[in-house]
């Protein structure tokens, strides 16, 4: 059970942006900005770093929606199944992988980002502001996992959820749907 | 040295706010609207939840920056000391040592938060948007710790920084400033 009200209809971080709209409009903005924006990172690569992110700090909500969110955008599950696991054991370019390590780094404490790992990224070609979005992307989904968590928001029963979800964030990104849209409102 | 390149005179947050305004629009917008926005929390007590998660995650620069804007606004800074400490021993009210409680869990991990530290809270008196703006604002820092650190900012050399940062805090929030403002920048 959620610690505060939530609708119930909407799992995890989707009912806290409808309990406090005014909150959720700037998340929403630089969310799709990050994720969707103009971007020399593709955007399955920009939600691969949601992923690791997610999961290295346990959030299943947010794992398996940006995991499953990248699947879409990539046709198949490898890539996320490898990351969980070892991403340098992964098919990504050398800088993606850096980049990676980058947000591994960053979810545990900004202090933990090396020099060594920064010039490995610069090594692989990673550009200053693709350094940067890597980290301002990892931070971010250090906010989003711990505001599911630590709300205790509820995970979906539906195991069709997520493709369902995936489809919305791949075509519609993170705006707040229309009117009209409420069928792809979970 | 940070990672990338920003502007010397601007330390800490302040030159990554100006490396992308574009990133730096929203998240002005939510911490204006958290911190400064209209709540039944003072602003000193939201600065308070930013300066106990940022000393919990060792960044220094948003610790002083925040502890100096409590401090200010509370015109003492015997709690921000205390609070750094043991904030159950502190002279704030039992709903705040209870929100600073859930604050320093959402910090360790979203799924830190307890039934038994939600229910302190509510026992205390905090309501439900309460609790979630202390949750929110704890997350949101645990970007900003993130972000100042995963880039290596500088921490500024002049002593009197600080005091004319919460000076800027306090009166002027955390929108960007007007042009005709630069004085006020760093």
């Amino acid at each position: 059970m959620p610690y505060i009200p939530l609708a119930t209809h909407l799992p995890g971080i989707t009912g806290l942006l409808e309990y406090r709209r005014d909150t959720a409009a700037p998340i929403r903005e630089l969310t799709q900005f990050l994720l969707r924006g103009p971007n020399s990172l593709t955007e399955a690569e920009r939600e691969l770093i949601a992923t690791i992110v997610s999961y290295g700090n346990e959030c299943r909500f947010c794992t398996t929606a940006h995991a499953t969110a990248a699947d879409a955008l990539m046709g198949n599950s490898a890539v996320t199944e490898q990351i969980k696991i070892d991403h340098w054991q992964s098919t990504l370019s050398e800088k993606m992988k850096a980049l990676l390590e980058i947000a591994r780094l960053v979810r545990i404490s900004g202090k933990a980002v090396t020099d060594n790992a920064i010039e490995l990224a610069k090594a692989a070609g990673a550009s200053d502001l693709e350094i940067h979005d890597t980290v301002l992307i990892a931070a971010l989904f250090c906010l989003y996992n711990r505001y599911v968590d630590g709300l205790a928001t509820s995970f979906p029963d539906d195991p069709s959820y997520f493709g369902q979800l995936a489809d919305r964030l791949v075509n519609h990104g993170y705006h707040r749907l229309p009117q009209g849209y409420d069928h792809l409102k979970k």
